[in-house]
């Protein structure tokens, strides 16, 4: 992923200002995976949104507008993911993509989980044995339309 | 994913049986999707665990050795999936891969999340504007080990 | 796209029976190009739906059950297709892909056109300088969520 | 796709004059999916249809001449569209692509919607349950030639 | 290009009958080229013409009614052809394909040549230095339609 | 392709000039598609040549030099023409390949149409039904040698 | 690459004779690399050669008239070969592609080693330092065309 | 293959100091070949090599040290080489690389030709029907290893 | 990786006769990993070889002929393997594969490791905070020939 | 592998300082490889460790921050790599990859060697027939989790 010089603007006003993105959740009230998108130019703020954002990072109010544009989304540079972090949510998908189609299936019939109509959410799960991350997706069922 | 003969075998006893997979996980005590996971041969199942789920199936009990092999795992046909409902958890990762790396890095350091010491569940939430698909990974953080 | 058996004999069912998919269309209540969908395994039917469709081929009860079955979609053998007619409709997204979403996104805002709550439509448009091909697709505006 | 730096002045003196591609339309009477592959260099105009954009831009009248070039066409970057509102078009091509064929067929017989000959238009159709996105393409049938 | 059980049969009918492509095209009245297309699957037939190519090869008449249906035309194996005579015209294409653009749109102002309403002939010219192989394809210019 | 320094700078001699490429075939002697891929440096020329294509250009004589390089040749940038006009001959290769190569197997023995012992013209051919485009390509025929 | 089932009949006759391909080069008066060529259809037979080879072999002589078939040659089934033996070569071309390109222009000027026109020995050089292979590539010079 | 500057600058100085890759192996005494490899960045000179290469060319003598480093090799851009002249030597292995792998395991047993401990030359054949390209590769045979 | 009949029918006998591959290398003195390659037919053995193993087996001994067949090797089926065991060390040379490049460079100048000349081991290494995988590749130092 | 600004700083200051990898460990404290992997931004330091690096090269201090930033790992450019050394890992994956999995699923049981709790050691084994380098991964065996 080629990152945009907008969100180079970003991360570097973040760290500046010594915020995480659990910091900017509190302060903005919105999740901190969302906010990390908008960063990412990933999701596109309203221009309240966007004006709270660059207000609570301390950064150029002229970056308010590049916010809001509608971004063309999407995009790791390989079409499979090199970083091993990322890699391991494809690798998710070719083990356990099957299993769960067929789980969702048999649940909610033909359709899918909408990828737009969807939140994420990150968790530290503390543990003595290592602490866990916890993904939590969340996101509309859509049954397929006949006509 | 072209889906083996063994794998054939199980889901026509299970539609011959009646029993969906959460069927089978209040029968067996493994969770439906870990269940799907040995009938797609992405997951390896012990004798016991083999046995408990040819019996429940009413299968034929040669089955059970072959569901304690380790399979090669992973292989969705495509590289990137044509299925729209396993597609989206493709989408997820191009949109908020990065936004979802940057988060986990801030909350645990560098390292990433197992897919390995990991579980997937599929919960179904009933809300009145649509019922929405719940997914919850959890895996054990892994840091990188420096030497 | 490699056809699967089941596809087949519909196919030659229908040719057998000499029956368009227009006139399954008015026997039996459906759109013909979802109908179609059926054929080709990419959409499934409910069972009234099955008989309905395998009554008016005159086709083998057996395929009924078949039908129902919630199928891996897609899948055009290579990724680009080949066929002139279906990669027409590859190129219109290569040319005029980014003018649609520039388009739509000021129309609806952030979001998309859905391809799950989704129809689609064929007509012939007579011309006398040569008739002409309508596809009118009509899916649901999905509004991006934030949260 | 890379925008070019025509591109950007373009959509940047349409952003300074609070113009949509609907106003456009409005005021040039060119359909505004047109004017858009105009803006995103896929179409070329001719002097007088440039010369009309770029005065109801009030924008340079330096770009009347590059609008007139012919374009190379094309050119998502990946070859299969990751942004999700471009990609659902595709998949749409990947779940109703071998159906359309084969309804397009009977209707016609053998031969190709042109991609060329061919119009493109984007409705809103209101709705209370959700606003819906109407695409109509039209395109000249064009039977194969035998010699 | 996988050649199917069609084609086989009709090649080892054509062998059988001592008949080249050439002699067919004497005993038909359509070009040679487009009549290989139909062996290939590539090209439809209608009812007389597959008649007429049967009814010259001494094949059995139960092919007619398959070499009139609407083929999934294309699909070289590779993405690039490999076969050094096909890869000749690859090659063409990546050395004078925009040469070829640059003129044609000199030409003819901006559209395409058509791959649809389109002939191609193939001659041997000879020469004491070596044959040539003359190919002279005729294609339709569509110009792009504005709207 | 991404075009070279070099070429934009023929290209603007070119249009200052107000010359097409038929003019400078008409002026320099060579065909106008050899000169356009002098242009694309896909062909070099003699320093006679170049001299020529420069003087007629009223273009900088220091290019000269450039044009008598030997260009690393081909390189459309996807493997895969995206360029609907570029596409059409892929198409050709990819629906007649197989076809062409049985016909000049046929006529010719095993072996190839020369791409380097090779000449390429395009002709306007006037038509009420609407203009076409006619490409003659002339190939010396290569036998495979055996040893 | 797929091994047709022509190419096991000649190997397994080849080895039930006791035979090497250098024994055969020494009957039938032909290079071994060209015999082997015909072996794995990538090289066609005249009905004299083909016949000496079934002799020499003591095999079926319905096989012959199979060898002069005009084969689809190529097909490394990656495009990137993975046998380590065939893959050494692909990293000759990587490595010294470039540089055996400046230095063939120098030597001959615009032009190719014809691949057609083209024989290819393989030496063995007895070292004390471990024998060597010789491969001895041979092909005409063929200059660019102008025209 | 992205020509690096210093690449540039070593052409850039041959062509000032008119000097052919022959000319500069009779000045240094090493291979045109493997000259031409260091100039590509492919092979890595001793310092008393890159001396002499630098002062043959009249060169800056700041450029001696960047010809000992150890480049990364490889890299024609497209996987499939699309130059003409570099292209033939991949068919060449598309349809000789199997025969040549038989002839070789027949000859020396299992293993490979080293590219590494390996040298390429190439000869000017001089012929009246048209000069030949001679190319001779000499590569270490490497057993494989058993353990 | 497609697994050919032979090794199918080795891997039958192996779990028959209840040996693991250690089991082998003590019967046989061969190296498990080596004795497992020839199992997958990644490597030949001699005919003195193929007979230990197969009576170690109890396998038919019509099988030894083939495992001393020099195979065609390699072929993961998709080019970045999908089973998580074999993508880890995919993942090892994407992250550690410069710096081992800079590292062996360092200790031994230009050239490469073989993995002809090679082997590798694999030992379970006991550790109270979990067992530790240790992989040992033993590879010739190859240097770059010059000439 | 594009190689970052920050990378090229470190090496060249490494050159500067006429330091080895092996040097550097010995003043760190840390793995030769390790530290490579830090400076070719595959792995990131504490702010300690960062610090030591920088002062054992005399770098500049502005530079300590950026290697504590957790990187986007892996980016071999082409998928699979052409420069022989690192290729040479992939083929060895290619070859054994299969022998590797069977051998430490006997071993261990369904699982894999984990990349992340991982060490990897290049030793350099002094041999009178040449010397050899020695690779010695070692990771931590992850148990497949059953839910």
């Amino acid at each position: 992923m080629t990152v945009s010089s907008i969100t180079e603007k970003l991360l570097a006003a973040k760290k500046a200002a010594g915020l995480s993105f659990a910091d900017l959740e509190a302060k903005i009230g919105c999740d901190e995976v969302w906010i990390a998108s908008v960063f990412y130019r990933q999701a596109s703020a309203s221009v309240e949104e966007a004006a709270k954002i660059i207000e609570a990072l301390g950064a150029d109010a002229s970056l308010i507008e590049a916010l809001t544009d509608f971004p063309v989304k999407g995009g790791l540079d390989p079409v499979i993911p090199t970083d091993p972090l990322i890699y391991r949510f494809y690798e998710i998908m070719q083990v356990y993509g099957m299993p769960m189609k067929a789980v969702i299936h048999e649940k909610f019939g033909d359709g899918i989980m909408s990828a737009i109509d969807f939140t994420l959410d990150i968790e530290k799960v503390e543990d003595p044995k290592g602490d866990r991350v916890k993904v939590i997706m969340n996101g509309k069922f859509l049954p397929y339309k006949k006509w």
